[in-house]
């Protein structure tokens, strides 16, 4: 190892390091109880490079809800089976306002700003829905990320769906709010319980980046070689990851990691090095725009050491 | 020459003739003479690779109003300045609104959301004239236009630069809105007679593309060695352009095109290939975003046959 | 009869005929097909003085839903049962949105503007249930309805709320919305169940103007000698109804006819004169606004012939 | 006197008693000097009924700056000049928003929403200019005052005037922002000029009472005989009084006075009760709307012991 190429190993152990003895932590999401009870002081990350090799550091293993993670999957999932006329449903620019907020919706006919809002994820999700039943659009799903992280494992997590469907009235009005624009087809109803499922996934750091693998390198696996989808559309969601995957802290992610990135409520973020890695951290402290903040902290650190920022030359 | 090094002046050649060729080619802006008088018609596109190579295509050579493509310097100079604390007078998220949305301020208490929207770049000019003079701020501008693209003979167009002051009432009411706020420090026509005057500054595509290359190159240029800025800010500032870049039409940009870049009223685009070339297209038909329709187009063309997305893995 | 005084009666049957014969008559709602069917050639029109003489002219007689006027009564009936603490939930501004805008309960913590937009009446509804089982509040407001009116024929278009019920997406992300910020105790189901039959309740203009009768006269029926409120809530419910009673078309209705007004989307309106006349009119044809073209037009006919303004010295 | 004729003399020294032993008293405007100034302990009072009985209180013969009271006048003037075409360049529905909200403007294409919040009296100032030079414009403005109050001696503080010229950014902007849509026809310097001026007249709450009966009495004063504008002119201004008349608090005053009112900045208040009284008040304080805290106060105690609300039946 020479300074040039930094050992990974060693610098997601330092990272990881850095982090655990961090006191700024951020604020849990406690909106339902499940999320609340999180471990603040969790933080964990995974990197796997392009030879397939596995950096890991902290609580890499424990499976945490990937809640909005999940958007840039179903997103995958639904441009399979719609084409781009998918974007006749949502848009692909930056929102400027939070994740929940429903006035862009007034003002551009329900027609949400991008997939990665989750008014957009909803309109996402009602796609699928209009090629399967419920229960069988949430088993794809499922499947399809189990297929992704090569792991059969992985679950969802009931308690946290049915946590969501109790109190997720802001969703409920998204949803209506875009069916009364014609912008959903199914009955709401099915479309949230769909939609709550998938963000109740529960996924380890490894895990998820494993499963996120061929939006590093064009659409393909490198290691099993399978393509999951064109190199043209891989990049095209590191685009709309990039302009719109932290809401309203986009263009400070942008700005500082450098990376695209999906951030989600509980705490984790998938970052995208092409080319390079794919990357995913996890600490359950969200700064005030809703990301996680040592999760954030971490990738900064992680691509300036690394050199990995897609804006260096 | 094999498939996968595709040749950067044949590529050039064939886009500008494929643009020469095509009638789609939007909407000219009308909102002053100046501007209105440009040549539907016309087409330019310059390229320098990290070896200095320039491939030219059309109109390379003819001088156009850069417009908010200045906005890119103007940000590069006032950092150099005033440091990150030119980051409390401007954000750096995007939008969500046209280029000269006035909502947004009063929402956020007259801070701009970044330094690419109206209101943000003359957040900017105003640092600038803190340390300086009017007449002054203007010269220092100019003459870092003329060093980086090293060409002397660049100038301000003062009938664009007389005709905006004129007829900038939007411009002079987001100024004074600002001031309402306590954000612009100087006289508010000592600020936006600097900004229209650099807004106003007249380039062709080689000396654009010249201009930008330290922003392709880790903050220097790699011909003549002299260093602009640190290479962290450089890949930052490639940062804020790619979300910010193209008002509410960076998320198209950065989805079809994959490059940081900042497009101008007048019809040009800068467009940075971290690592590997400045790119300057020039094409005064405007889409409804304002920003330059073939130019987009012909970015998107050449970021596709060269392989150049930052997305790409 | 001189000069000063003119014939109510000859006053009416002059404004029927002159309705009848315009050829402008607005657009009649179509959002359901029972309103959809409503004859755009309808009008009535009943005014009842302060002596209980009735004049009527047109369709008087003929049943038509009442729609939002009802939100007048069940603002009447709430304040009866919660007293000033209704304002807690519901502001009493004018909202400078449209009827079913959901911009500004994202802007003020779901608190609705007043109690005459969607949003404000389905939280007054809400407040009505919090003391009811939904049968029984709609029984309530059915009866309270019955008893103003003094006719016991009254019922409620069960088609109309059915198809509210079915394609109210927009109301129901309005309730959901105001549920997420705490200012929707019940149910979303129940409050909308009660507000979509409450709004389908089917009236004559007879009917209307004797219910609204208390209104004229400091809260008691000048006839019966029952009285319905204090004096000082019939006269702020009067100023409601003037500042927000016809939406974002209330301050044209101030200045046109001059009285405190309650529109329906049925083409039914209520009017006010204080002291002197509780007045409904009914013509399906809508303005741009979303209420009764013609009836507004004849009621600034009927105040400006009668001297009814309140603005008028 | 019995029960039912309250002795006006006795009601007003009794709410001046009241308002003066009052210790809530809002917080004075701080924003120009001279405003600051204002003592807030001050309290005046003027009735004058249509037998041209004057009934005062207090600190009833203080000037103070009319401020934003100066735009009924300079609407009537307006009216008078151009007719009903004002209504092209000014709407006459409530705002929804605070009085110097410039988001809109941006929604609504330049044109405000009423003649009552700052950009409405700018536009309608600007339409005075198009008759005049600014300086005759001006005098014709004052000159219409000191006919109206019968009082010569009334005059322009020009140390406010000036000190809003110097300060008043946000005026600015609006006015720049309505000429950016073509709403402002003369040069904004002037037009903001002879806007600030007339907010910079100074008035005691007699003279301002004096200045009001027109609007009380049908477009004329009673005494004099003298006609100022026709009978539908003047109930149509107390229309937009009512409904425009305190900005954002336009409903609650409504509600709780019951009177077509207008407030300024410097704490007073002109209210109208239609075919009986012209009425002003004075108390520097203000409320969170921006308006006299203690003057809504102590015309709610007026109307209500006088029975003088214009939604009393």
């Amino acid at each position: 190892m020479n300074r040039t190429t930094p050992n990974l190993d060693e610098v997601v152990r330092d990272i990881a390091a850095e982090m655990r003895a961090r006191t700024d932590r951020g604020e849990v999401a406690t909106y339902i109880p499940e999320l609340a009870r999180a471990d603040a002081n969790a933080f964990g990350i995974a990197v796997i490079d392009s030879d397939g090799h596995v950096a890991v550091g902290g609580d890499s293993e424990t499976p945490f809800s990937i809640q909005s993670i999940s958007k840039v999957f179903t997103l995958t999932l639904a441009l399979g089976m719609v084409g781009d006329r998918l974007w006749r449903r949502v848009g692909r620019e930056p929102s400027g306002s939070p994740f929940n907020s429903i006035v862009q919706l007034e003002r551009e006919h329900g027609i949400p700003r991008n997939p990665f809002i989750n008014a957009g994820a909803i309109a996402v999700t009602d796609l699928i829905l209009s090629r399967h039943q419920p229960r069988e659009a949430l088993g794809e799903i499922l499947r399809f990320m189990q297929f992704l992280a090569q792991d059969t494992s992985i679950i969802i997590d009931e308690e946290v769906a049915a946590s969501e469907l109790r109190t997720g009235f802001r969703n409920i009005a998204l949803a209506n709010y875009m069916k009364s624009f014609g912008v959903i087809d199914n009955p709401v109803d099915f479309t949230l319980g769909v939609y709550f499922h998938h963000c109740a996934i529960a996924m380890s750091c490894r895990q998820l980046a494993m499963a996120g693998r061929f939006l590093a390198h064009s659409g393909r696996n490198p290691t099993t070689g399978l393509s999951v989808v064109q190199p043209e559309r891989a990049l095209r969601i590191n685009a709309v990851m990039l302009t719109c995957g932290h809401y309203d802290g986009s263009g400070e992610f942008a700005y500082r990691v450098g990376l695209p990135g999906k951030s989600g409520v509980g705490g984790g973020i998938l970052a995208i090095a092409p080319g390079r890695a794919s990357i995913a951290v996890w600490s359950p402290g969200l700064d005030a725009a809703g990301n996680s903040h040592l999760g954030r902290i971490a990738l900064e650190l992680l691509t300036k050491r690394m050199g990995w920022s897609i804006f260096a030359g």
